[in-house]
C-alpha cells in the first residue's frame, strides 16, 4: 500500500469524478473544486439533454471501480448500428461491429451525477461553485473563489487539472517556458435540436441506432434518450453558404431543413423554438505538452486533449486516462514524479491519435456514409473480419471495441488497412464480385502485409 | 486624406516603432505603451549584442518612411555569403545571391533606438515601463500599469498589439470564441557566445559573411558587429545527447567545443564566462487567427506570427506587415473594418509560409550546408539562374531579395523547384558534368514546368 496523499482535483466533471473515485479507493484524501453549482440540486440546463456514446474503453475504466454494470443497466441505450437517412427519407444501415456489439447512448448529466454520488460515498469532498483563481505549479497549492468572492487556499500534495477544454490549470502552465499548446477551432459548429417521444411514449425512429443524415460537408445526427426522445445535433459550417451565418432567419433554416432533412423535420414540432434558443456552439481541438509539471501537477481528460465529438471518444479517452494512470500507480508506488512522467509519455501519442481519428471520422460520417463505394468497402472488411477475426479488425472496432489496442496503434494500423483496401476497391467490377472467393484470397494475401 | 484617429500601440519594439512612424505620417495621433524601460537611457543588457539580418523586405518597409539609407549607412554590415567551417577548420563558401546582393547584420538594440528617436520626431508619444493589465477588445481601450502600480486608462479608436511573441493583447484575444492559436516550442534552444575583435581592432573572421559551423543536428553561427566582434549563437537541442542538459558543466562544454568547433573556440577568450552567464533560451513558433477583432484591435509582427530565426526573416516579416498595412490603407481609407479584414486575410498565409520556411532553413543550415550534394545543387541553380534570370530564381533569393514575391508564393514555388532539382541531382555522374550543356538543356526543359 502506498502512502496516503492529499490530492486536489480541479473539476467535478466526468473525468474529475472518476479520477477521484480511483484515487480515494487507493486511500488518498481527495478534494474536488468545481466551478459550477451542484447539478444534482439545480437542473440548470432546463432538462436539455446532451448525450454521449459510451464504449469499451470507457466501460473498462468504469468496470475497474465497479460501476460498469450499474451504468449500463440504469442509463444506457445500446446502439448497434448506424442508420443513414437520405434526402428522400430512404434508409440504409451499417452495423458498428459484430453481432451484439454496440456503443451506448448515455446522458452526460445523468452519468456525471451518478459518479459524483459514488465519489462522495468514497469520502471525496466536492466543493461546488468554486473557481480556480490562483495556481502555484511548484507547490500544487491553489486558491479557489466562491460566488461571494470568498477565497479558499488549498494546499495538497498533488493537483490534477480535470477542468476541461478551457482548463484554468492548463492556462497557468501555458505561460511556462517550453509548454507547447494549440487550440484549433474547426470551421464547423453545432446546434442541438430535439425529436420528442411519440404520442404513446414511443420512439419515432429506430431506437437502438445512431441516426445520420449525411450531406457531404455537413450532417445531422440523432441519439436516443431513455424517455424515447432523440437528441439531434446539426454539425454545420459556421460561415459560408450554407452555414449558421447564412441561415440567419428561422424561416430560412426551416426551408433548408425541408429540403435536406425532411423526414427529421417532420418529427421536430419544436424546431422553430429550438433553432432560435439553442446556441450555435463552436468545436475546438486542444493539444498540449507536457501534461505534468515537476511531479506535482497533472492535466487529465479534455484539459490535456480536447477533441471533436465525431468518434464518440472524448469521454472514453478521458476515462482511459484514469485507467492508465491507475495501472501506472501499481508500477510506480510512491514515486509520483516517475508516475507523472510515465503517464504523459504513454498517453500523449494516444491523445494525439484520437484527435486525428475524430476528425477523420467526421469526414466519414458526413460524407462517406452516403457513398456506395465506402459502404461496400466496409461490407468487404466486415465480412472478411468475421471469417478471419485474427487477421483483420476494422479500424472502427479497433478504436471502439478493442481497449487492449492503443489509439495510436489503431490509427497506424488503420492507415495500413486503408492503403490495402484501396487495392481491393480498385479491382474491376468489385461491386459485382465483392463476395467472391477471388476477393477473399486477395484479401488474405494482402492482409499478410499488415 | 483620411480622418485622423487616436491610435494606441502596445509595444515599442522594432515593429511597434515602425508602425507608429507609418501611422503618424498619415496624420494619426499615436501613443505607444512599452513594458520595458527606455533602452536609450538604461543599457540593460550590459552591451550584450543581439544582431539580426535585415534584408530586402525590411529595407523596402524602411524605405517607404525614408529610413533605409540611414540604417544601411549607420549600422549595417553587409554579408555577401555563407562561410561554412568544418571540424578541421576548413572553409567552404556559398554566395547568398547574385554579385553584390547581401543580407545585413544590424544590432537589434541600435536599430530599435534609431526608430524610437524617429517615431518621437514624428510626434509619437512613447510611455515606457507601462505593462498592459486590462484590454477591452470591443472598445480598443486598455489599462497600462507602471512599475509603481499606477494605472493609466487609455481610450483610443484603435489598438495594435505589437507586443511580441508573448503578446498581452493576443492573450486576451485567445480567450475569445473561435480564436485559433498555437505555441510550439522546438526541441532546440540557443545560447549566445562572443568572438571579440582582434588585438588591433580587426575582425578575426571574414567580416562580410555569415559564418556557419554546420554539424548535422545542431550548429553554431556568427554575425559581424561594427566593433569588429562577432556575436555567435549555438543552436542546440535542449535535451538528449548532446544537449544543453548533457553539457552540464563548463568543462564538458569546453571539451565539446574543442572537438566540434575548435577554430571558433580558439577565438573565444570569454567562453567559460559566456557559457555560464548566458541563458539557454528556448525557441517558439506562434500561430494564431484571426489577427484582428471587430475592426478595433489588430495584432502585428511577432504577436501574430513569431517564427524561429533561421531564415533571418522575423524582423523583415514584421516590417513587411507594416508595409502591407500601409498599402491597404491607401485602398480602404476610413473603412478600418475593411482594412483590418483585408490585412489579416492577405498576411496570414504569408506568416504561415515564413514560419515553415524558417524551419526548413534550419535543416538546411545545420545539416545540408555541410553536404556536397546540397552545395552542388545550389551551384547548379545559381549558375542557371544567372544565365536565365527570368526562368529561375532560387528559393533563398525569392524569400530574401524579392519582396515583390509573397512568402506564400515563394514557398509554393520552392517546393516545385525542389521536385525538379531532385530529377537533376538524380542524373548519373552529376558531380562530373554539372556544368555541361546537357544539364543546362535539361534544366531549361524542366523549368517550363514551374
Amino acid at each position: 500500500m502506498s502512502e496516503s496523499k492529499q490530492i486536489t482535483i480541479a473539476g467535478a466533471g466526468l473525468v474529475g469524478s472518476l479520477l477521484s473515485i480511483y484515487l480515494s479507493k487507493r486511500g488518498h484524501q481527495v478534494s474536488i473544486y468545481e466551478r459550477r453549482p451542484d447539478a444534482r440540486k439545480n437542473l440548470l440546463d432546463g432538462g436539455r439533454s446532451i448525450n454521449l456514446a459510451l464504449s469499451d474503453r470507457g466501460l473498462q475504466a468504469l468496470a475497474k471501480v465497479g460501476l460498469e454494470e450499474r451504468v449500463l443497466k440504469e442509463m444506457a441505450i445500446p446502439m448497434y448500428r448506424r442508420v443513414m437517412h437520405d434526402r428522400a427519407g430512404n434508409l440504409s444501415y451499417q452495423p458498428y461491429g459484430k453481432e451484439g456489439q454496440a456503443i451506448n447512448s448515455v446522458s452526460r448529466a445523468g452519468l456525471n451525477m451518478l459518479m459524483m454520488d459514488e465519489a462522495e460515498k468514497h469520502g471525496v469532498q466536492i466543493h461546488f461553485s468554486h473557481a480556480a483563481s490562483e495556481i502555484d505549479l511548484d507547490s500544487a497549492a491553489a486558491v479557489f473563489k466562491n460566488e461571494e468572492g470568498q477565497s479558499k487556499e488549498v494546499k495538497g500534495d498533488f493537483l490534477f487539472g480535470a477542468d476541461g477544454a478551457f482548463s484554468a490549470v492548463r492556462s497557468v502552465m501555458q505561460k511556462t517556458d517550453r509548454f507547447s499548446y494549440s487550440q484549433e477551432y474547426i470551421e464547423h459548429g453545432y446546434k442541438e435540436l430535439e425529436i420528442p417521444a411519440g404520442p404513446n411514449g414511443e420512439f419515432l425512429l429506430e431506437k437502438n441506432a445512431l441516426h445520420i443524415w449525411p450531406r457531404g460537408s455537413y450532417m445531422l445526427i440523432a441519439l436516443p434518450n431513455p424517455d424515447a426522445s432523440f437528441t439531434c445535433t446539426l454539425f454545420f459550417p459556421m460561415d459560408g453558404d450554407p452555414s449558421f451565418a447564412s441561415l440567419d432567419t428561422t424561416a430560412k433554416a426551416r426551408a433548408f431543413f425541408e429540403k435536406e432533412f425532411g423526414d427529421a423535420l417532420n418529427l421536430m414540432p419544436n424546431f422553430d423554438k429550438d433553432w432560435e434558443e439553442n446556441p450555435d456552439s463552436s468545436l475546438v481541438i486542444i493539444r498540449c505538452y507536457p501534461w505534468t509539471r515537476k511531479g506535482k501537477v497533472a492535466l487529465i481528460g479534455d484539459a490535456s486533449h480536447a477533441i471533436v465529438p465525431f468518434y464518440g471518444q472524448g469521454m472514453n479517452a478521458g476515462f482511459e486516462d484514469c485507467f492508465v494512470l491507475d495501472r501506472l500507480m501499481d508500477e510506480y508506488g510512491d514515486d509520483w514524479s516517475g508516475l507523472f512522467e510515465a503517464y504523459e509519455k504513454e498517453r500523449k501519442p494516444d491523445g494525439d491519435a484520437i484527435a486525428d481519428l475524430a476528425m477523420r471520422n467526421f469526414v466519414e460520417m458526413r460524407d462517406l456514409t452516403g457513398d456506395a463505394d465506402f459502404l461496400l468497402q466496409k461490407k468487404i472488411e466486415g465480412r472478411f473480419s468475421e471469417k478471419y477475426p485474427d487477421k483483420w479488425t476494422p479500424l472502427y472496432s479497433l478504436v471502439t471495441f478493442s481497449p487492449e489496442v492503443r489509439y495510436s496503434e489503431a490509427l497506424a494500423l488503420g492507415k495500413r488497412q486503408d492503403a490495402l483496401m484501396a487495392e481491393i476497391m480498385a479491382l474491376p467490377n468489385i461491386h459485382q464480385f465483392w463476395d467472391s472467393e477471388e476477393v477473399e484470397q486477395k484479401m488474405l494475401a494482402l492482409a499478410e502485409r499488415l
